[in-house]
């Protein structure tokens, strides 16, 4: 197992609107997606370069009744008959597809490939969505037990609570700065800070005749169980990701090749990947996940880079609780020193190490298929000093990562970008 | 795009028991495959060599109400927490995955990697699995409007009559030979020839006091409704592929390493990959994939070989029309040229090239999403001589080709194998 034998960029990368949409399927996400990537890219391009697609969805399968989507996606870019592989690691999927296609083009498969991501949730009710994604841990030992995602995270934040003093306000802490990130991205399904939550909702009242809540701050608003319902202690509404329809490409190249396209490629310098036991209860840790660890090893050690290199990621929060665990995880802080990390804002927009500049998976939205390769299309656009709005961060980013997990844990990809 | 970087070879091939077993799941069957796999590797070798698992499946999600299949069988094999992915192409999901294995080794990525295809499809009634597999075609545009999988072979089945005259009985001739190679092979569903199942349908009249069936020969057998009912005209019941339970593994290294485990390695000297369109109506030929022809065509260059060097192949008969089809698209035989090979025996056991020496998915069965690796399984069998039984073709296998169709053909893989 060594480096891979060539090096690869991104020249182009957009997404779809994140959010629910009742008119669009898989098709038009993906269809939407492909338009903002193809018009991202600088220089003269033609889709008939394009060799190959690298598909991430999760289970259009559960979700929509379709199954095989990368031949129906490589069709709507006008590639057929070029090859077309759909992989599948739950919420990892497309962050995978992403390695696949880096892997490729390292082999010298391709010279140009097209990786994608997409799924379509808002078409099942709530309770279909929760089977659905339960789906992607053990359904043996774990579903049929009862314990569904939230409740699989839940025991992730009191083992950390447990261990290292964590404490509700942590997780809420995480859930207010991802909002306010989210709340500068125009492609964010809930692009609203908690605190435009909190008073609209007030709003509505004193709109209503009703008596005016007292909420003091966000925080007194998240403590309210009223406004913050627990879906499972400690994990309540406002630690939980979105139910997202969206789609998110990027083109990729060689090194060599890139600068046909663009003056500012991107380039992926590290990938790493790894598993962890299937059903939680198996594992050694319930506050580290060794998938993200050996993911993360893999590719620092690819990238010849270190944590403290890292300037800006996006990680996988699927809960609040998740974030912290991926702060630990990728060696960006110290386990023990995470509460302060959060506490202090290292991780805010403004901070030492911002972390999920989109708003994150909790307001950006989560399509699960589309999470991993959505993550580098924040960074693509960070990097290059595109971000939309107020979010761009104020500092010249040199090296990010990424960070997508697939289940609860099962899976994990990182990537390493540098300019 | 040109050549792989590093050359391929296998060094351990198996599968399951090919079958129906409502006592055995996923996990079951994969375990069962992995086993025979590492059996069948002649030198000292470690599970613990392994560095990542690539895994084919189609649809556990809508089979089994189980996703996120490439770490729980990861884990079965003792490599958590190294990297596991799942390919889905409907049913060229394992055949496709055997090919991104192949290319993660090229790019210098893994060393030593374990290839895997399972899936369990018996737990649901028969219209569930028609349904599920036809979630693999266009639920919007083909199966809304009533049209399922025999239904889109039988289109090519009729055009394929109406171009070359083509006759029912051509297609009962494939059936025939593919039910004579599975009734040699412990591993097949179906391990008995069609006279033999003629023969005890005879038996148990006679055991019950019926009318003595009047059958002259298989043929005629063939022609009886009440035998072999209309599933889709001109698709009769033994024109079908088989609904199956069953796995399939490779352990894949390089070509250096190869030595180290084996004095006997099969190398893939070609690896190609296709897509058609999604839906069978828009294509502009029924007789023909271009998915098929462009993953020939890739296979075939990377291996400096032609079609008249391929002296056995695993081809994807999930109805007798598609071994028509693929023996067209692979430049095989002319395609003005394929009923009088099928008349005449070219593809038999002993013809100039057999074609599905397995039993193909007609009677070894056809567990869609082991059916890629299973069918390199068999090609490895075949290559070292160690096929069970009387199906060990009589002359020295030096090179061999694998065909394997996902969907109505939106996806199509080609692997060819030298010594």
């Amino acid at each position: 197992m060594g480096k891979l034998m060539r090096e690869v960029a991104v020249i182009g990368a957009g997404m779809s609107k994140f959010g629910a949409f009742p008119d669009k399927n898989s098709r038009d996400l993906f269809a939407e997606a492909l338009i903002n990537t193809l018009q991202s890219i600088d220089k003269n391009f033609e889709t008939k370069e394009i060799e190959a697609l690298y598909l991430g969805n999760y289970s259009s399968d559960l979700f929509e009744g379709q199954g095989h989507l990368a031949p129906m996606c490589a069709e709507l870019a006008g590639l057929t008959p070029k090859p077309a592989s759909r992989t599948e690691n739950a919420c990892a999927s497309s962050g995978i597809a992403l390695r696949e296609a880096i892997i490729a083009i390292a082999a010298g498969a391709f010279d140009i490939v097209l990786v994608g991501g997409v799924e379509k949730m808002t078409d099942l009710p709530t309770a279909g969505v929760t089977d659905t994604l339960a789906s992607a841990a053990d359904r043996i030992f774990e579903f049929y037990a009862g314990v569904t995602f939230p409740g699989l995270y839940a025991l992730m934040a009191t083992a950390r609570m447990n261990k290292y003093g964590t404490t509700r306000e942590d997780f809420m802490r995480i859930g207010i700065k991802n909002h306010k990130n989210g709340a500068l991205n125009p492609f964010a399904q809930m692009n609203k800070s908690v605190a435009e939550i909190m008073n609209s909702k007030i709003a509505k009242a004193e709109k209503k005749g009703l008596p005016k809540p007292n909420w003091k701050d966000e925080m007194d608003f998240l403590h309210d169980l009223s406004a913050n319902p627990y879906i499972a202690y400690p994990m309540r509404l406002f630690d939980c990701s979105l139910v997202t329809d969206g789609a998110a490409c990027l083109v990729l190249t060689t090194k060599e090749l890139a600068k046909k396209y663009t003056d500012t490629p991107i380039y992926i310098v590290g990938t790493g990947q790894g598993s962890e036991t299937f059903a939680v209860h198996d594992r050694p840790s319930l506050y580290s996940l060794r998938s993200a660890v050996n993911a993360a090893n893999m590719a620092y050690k690819m990238a010849g880079v270190k944590p403290k290199d890292i300037q800006i990621a996006e990680v996988h929060d699927c809960f609040t609780i998740a974030e912290m665990v991926a702060m630990g995880d990728l060696g960006l802080w110290e386990r023990d020193d995470i509460n302060r990390a959060v506490r202090e804002g290292d991780t805010a927009l403004d901070g030492v190490r911002p972390l999920n500049t989109s708003g994150g998976l909790k307001s950006k939205g989560h399509p699960v298929g589309a999470t991993g390769v959505a993550q580098a299309v924040e960074i693509f656009k960070q990097m290059r000093g595109e971000a939309e709005g107020k979010r761009q961060v104020k500092f010249d980013v040199e090296c990010a990562l990424t960070h997508n997990v697939g289940g609860s844990g099962g899976s994990c990809v990182v990537h390493i970008y540098k300019k």
